[in-house]
């Protein structure tokens, strides 16, 4: 590594630790309902809270990242972080699963009465990851038995048998390969059984069965990733089939490129770099004004979305994760040239020097469009794992 | 009225029907499924159809539509458009309405097959008013008896038990009443029932319903409307307490105008027009770049709808109807002055003088953000609705 990488690497890196600080800061001053545990996430500018529902994603994100930064970075490991993490985390248990069906709300009440069940699985899977690194952090095993019943749930929902979830099955609309569920269970299995043999193997069938979903979603010639296919793994008719996700293409890619390494499995690697990654961030960043677009037609045509060319905050998180990570692993200069590409705008555009946290929503010309800090679909999580992931990359690069 | 009004009324009732006939013509040449029935609605700019997804809001809506011109405008008044008028009604009565249940779909395949169902009402309204106007055409009782049957079905619905929709009852989530479900009601008795006296009597509690559940939504001393509020007519806490959709505001306010005026109530013409549509158009109008913004909050915070500062088409096409209706009913030039600022913004930003059909979503700065004429929640219906109406009440100002 020349000087000037150092050096450039260096600055990253300081910024990345102040922010974590920053951020941090903001979300355990503003967002504890010291009065009924768990956390409220809708949070403005300044913190003050403009609604009180609870988010079950995001409360299980919460307890999530509280955990990791906890058992990871020693600044963090207080007994004031682990406390409100295990707060979260008794409110998940209470209220946020239905012990009847194991399946967790949507949003509940500031004091936990149900308001929204979804039929997809994603509290589910928020609420797994909380437990498993909740369970690291306290050394309690209830926690860990309660992710393990969570997994086997999720396993049986995608592998063996959904009606539970309560999709209703009509004639015109076949089951469908989604990305969101197909990738998810990549880092599922990771999170719950990185340091557990034995559970890695049990659910060995269930991350193969996420990496061929996954797989499934390379199109055209290996041109796109389509985030819908049919179960068979060919493109849907219609706007459904055309749309790509660029950012989630992106956080696919740093999913299994670190599962390659770990796995050290180098031809899906290079795949996870040039089809999840390369490619969805050359199609998806904005020349004209900067930014990776929301959501594109595979066609070139206008996407029904009507946020289709916001800026949202989490894409650029997951490229920053991914173009450091891609560049860890190959040395190649050109991926750090895409994360300082990523950095500058992310830096310029979703910090808030003044309120600390960062902005979630900006237009197609990277202007605020929402001024809230935490909102329905965002809350503790992305932030500070790319940030916390950076950090380490940044750390193990410049040893 | 003076010389230099009548000639710009002249010159809005040229360019109204003008338009009318080519948006007509791009919907004529380009939505018939001829093979199987039914309309395509995902149509892009130059009317290729994009996705052949059948959203059954817009089947009613267009069947709707076509018998409202075939009924009152003679050139309108053909065999080709009772014809597909027709068509789309018994592809509606075959393939959109489930007889075991009466619900509607939401989406159905291009040959008919049920893709989604909606728990709420309105793929069943639009049913209505598509079946109430097709007797009409027609002379066809089978039509009104379908519609009438609908139409008992909605009340029991909204007024006996709503149990059937399919709504989880989750004990944080108590019932609301939303504007869209209370307004729709006065639309809908008038539709079906406006000729027919006996008919009239019979739904008389059910407009009374839809009257009060209406005005439940003037909250904050008379200052704002607000699109959701407590079954007693509270605000409710949050986000989804405070939003305001000007464009919804402004449409209720010409229904109630409109029934204002029939029934001789002139307390409830002053209320529609200074409540519904004024304040909620000084509001909702942005003053930087023009054009009616979808969602506001009553406290001036970020919305939580991603799509808040965009333009749509629709709040344009009701506020051209209100406002043209405020001053044929009082004669008010402020009244003229509003239509002509919306007037000049709709026609300079959502009219494609190239291809024809109307745009549909702009951006904030008024720049087309997705370039289709037709798509998931677009049809042949509120732009007609709109230049049908406005011919009719300029045709009567100048008579």
């Amino acid at each position: 590594m020349n000087e000037a990488t150092r050096k450039q690497l260096e600055s990253y890196l300081e910024k990345c630790e102040s922010e974590l600080d920053r951020v941090m800061n903001f979300w355990l001053t503003n967002s504890h309902d010291e009065k009924n545990g768990g956390f409220f996430v809708c949070l403005g500018r300044d913190g003050k809270v403009y609604d009180e529902t609870k988010y079950c994603w995001l409360q299980g994100r919460q307890v999530w990242s509280y955990c990791k930064l906890y058992n990871n970075i020693p600044k963090y490991h207080t007994d004031a972080i682990l406390n409100v993490a295990k707060r979260g985390g008794e409110f998940l248990m209470k209220y946020v699963k239905n012990p009847e069906n194991n399946k967790c709300f949507f949003t509940v009440t500031k004091t936990g009465d149900p308001i929204k069940i979804q039929r997809s699985i994603f509290s589910e899977c928020f609420y797994m990851i909380a437990m498993a690194e909740l369970a690291r952090a306290t050394g309690e095993a209830k926690y860990k038995t309660e992710a393990v019943a969570m997994m086997d749930q999720l396993q049986h929902w995608v592998m063996v048998d959904d009606t539970a979830l309560g999709h209703p099955r009509l004639s015109g609309s076949p089951a469908v390969n989604t990305l969101a569920v197909a990738m998810i269970f990549i880092i599922l299995v990771e999170e719950l059984a990185w340091d557990d043999a034995e559970l890695r193997e049990k659910y060995a069938p269930l991350e193969e069965w996420g990496l061929k979903q996954t797989m499934q979603h390379i199109q055209r010639n290996d041109e796109v990733i389509l985030e819908v296919v049919s179960t068979d793994g060919n493109e849907l008719p219609g706007s459904q089939g055309r749309v790509m996700n660029p950012g989630h293409a992106i956080e696919t890619g740093w999913f299994l490129l670190q599962y390659a390494k770990k796995r050290n499995r180098p031809d899906l690697r290079d795949l996870a770099i040039s089809q999840f990654m390369v490619k969805p961030f050359l199609t998806g960043w904005d020349k004209e004004n900067g930014g990776i677009l929301y959501f594109l037609d595979a066609d070139g045509l206008s996407p029904t979305q009507l946020e289709w060319n916001m800026k949202l905050w989490w894409p650029h998180c997951e490229a920053l994760i991914a173009f450091l990570m891609a560049y860890r692993e190959t040395g190649e200069q050109q991926y750090l040239d895409y994360f300082k590409q990523v950095w500058d705008y992310t830096i310029k555009h979703f910090v808030d020097p003044e309120h600390g946290g960062w902005y979630g929503y900006l237009s197609k010309q990277g202007v605020v469009s929402q001024d809230f800090k935490g909102g329905p679909f965002k809350g503790f999580f992305h932030v500070p794992r790319c940030l916390f992931m950076c950090i380490g990359m940044l750390q193990e690069l410049l040893k």
